[in-house]
């Protein structure tokens, strides 16, 4: 799909692009995405002994690299959990305080996202809100770790090897190449000798985020209110949609992303489902918008 | 097997055990087995958010089991590669100097441990040898961490669930259900509130060592000089026999462990072999001891 936008630049040329890819804030909430996540995803895995050992024979003279993953992976936040990567967060741009402000003011009830995550407790963060934490703040995720035994009962094993999966969501004006590096400098560096590291980044993608106070911004908010009868918000995401950044920085013309999929609708999961009052309000919001656009 | 023997106890009755699971030390160094370290397995499952999220979704406002994981095994161990469980080594029998010094006087070759491990480097708790990390030394091992995604490529995942599989290998006098209750206390005491922990014992069991200049152990090893026409050695094992213990905590007589493989005849795995020195030698020093023993 890419080569063909990539080779028919001119012929798909336009003046903005219109999204429907994100979600609404929540029920009876019209609304329009103006930033995105940036997302580097990476893969290690580390080996020590040669071969898997009998951890009877061999144990407590080897080093395991189960242990040593354990260990890396500890020491990758600090104690107010922010990422302990030096130089992880200098390029972050700082959200205006006015902007902050909207975003915490949304209709948005921190009580439905503990519900829908059912942890037995949280945190994030110091110094941000879950929205913020969510949204405009960088993050250093573990995706998958595995390594030695993982069947029913016993097996005395040293592995060879250990493995982990990990993400980094990043904000603007984290550089993706620049954090990748970074990533990996401090991983070697703390690693200990008794372990080979293979290190290696899956993807890299840009973060996104729209100046929403542009005309265009305005038009979908005026059409949204006309499809839903109500003001639509703001809002930002904390995922990834690697087309929206490919796109932009290609045509240089405004994004606008607006879906009409609630959160609790099971998206890309079994019984996936949509409200019939955002069908129809969404059919009705998109027409004002074609029709309000060409009045621009 | 094991309810066989306690209902027929009487008539089981004997002198002495003798056990051919063991290994020589290596080529021509027929060998007497006098310990064997104790071993408990332990499972761990910790849940955090009650199902799968999405990392860009989610992330930055939700704790990671996997993170958890990571972070309570990392302080599992001291820098001086010590168990740091409080109470841990507290029943830790002392080897007395002589017994030290004959061990570590074994023809045994770090070069030879290293070859057969091939890792990049090694250590273990700081104060003692190699050959007393293997034999004489309790640990704390991980032998299994799995949690998120594990395939191919990428998945965006913060998993509900992390898990391990451990074990601790245990030397006289530690007590396996005590060392039991220290592991599950210090594990629970270390864990944060934003997991729930499932711990599981899945077994126990007992180190074993026997007094070697008992007579028995005098003649079993006249025996071996005769069968290889060398002066076998006495030595210890950091593996398990749950059947030495169990046999030597019902009869209370000697046991007696020889065998006649050697660390690199793939014990247990394809390709198994044994050197036909020493099935020859093994046959003549057996024959021998059963004669020698009558003599008792």
């Amino acid at each position: 799909m890419w080569d063909y936008v990539q080779s028919h630049k001119e012929k798909l040329k336009a003046d903005a692009l219109l999204v429907s890819d994100t979600s609404m804030l929540g029920k009876g909430v019209p609304s329009i995405t103006y930033g995105l996540r940036g997302l580097n995803y990476y893969e290690i895995e580390l080996t020590g002994p040669a071969r898997d050992l009998h951890s009877g024979v061999y144990g407590g003279a080897v080093p395991n690299p189960l242990t040593v993953l354990t260990e890396l992976f500890a020491k990758l936040h600090d104690k107010n959990f922010r990422v302990a990567i030096p130089g992880f967060y200098d390029d972050v741009a700082a959200v205006p305080a006015v902007e902050r402000k909207a975003l915490n003011a949304l209709p948005w009830k921190e009580k439905d996202f503990k519900q829908a995550v059912g942890a037995p407790s949280y945190h994030g963060e110091k110094g941000f809100t879950t929205v913020e934490r969510l949204w405009i703040r960088p993050t250093f995720e573990l995706n998958g770790i595995w390594g030695g035994y993982q069947g029913e009962g016993a097996k005395t094993v040293i592995p060879s090897k250990a493995y982990a999966k990990f993400s980094t969501r990043l904000v603007p004006n984290q550089n993706p190449q620049k954090i990748a590096k970074l990533v990996e400098k401090h991983i070697r560096k703390l690693l200990p000798k008794s372990v080979h590291c293979r290190f290696e980044v899956l993807s890299t993608g840009k973060p996104w985020v729209a100046a929403y106070k542009a005309p265009i911004f305005q038009v979908a908010q005026s059409a949204l209110q006309k499809g839903f009868g109500k003001k639509a918000v703001f809002i930002r995401e904390g995922g990834s949609i690697p087309f929206v950044t490919q796109m932009h920085d290609t045509f240089k013309v405004p994004c606008v992303l607006i879906g009409f999929g609630l959160p609790d609708e099971n998206a890309h999961a079994p019984d996936e489902h949509l409200a019939l009052e955002n069908y129809y309000g969404g059919i009705k919001a998109i027409a004002h918008l074609y029709e309000d656009l060409a009045g621009l």
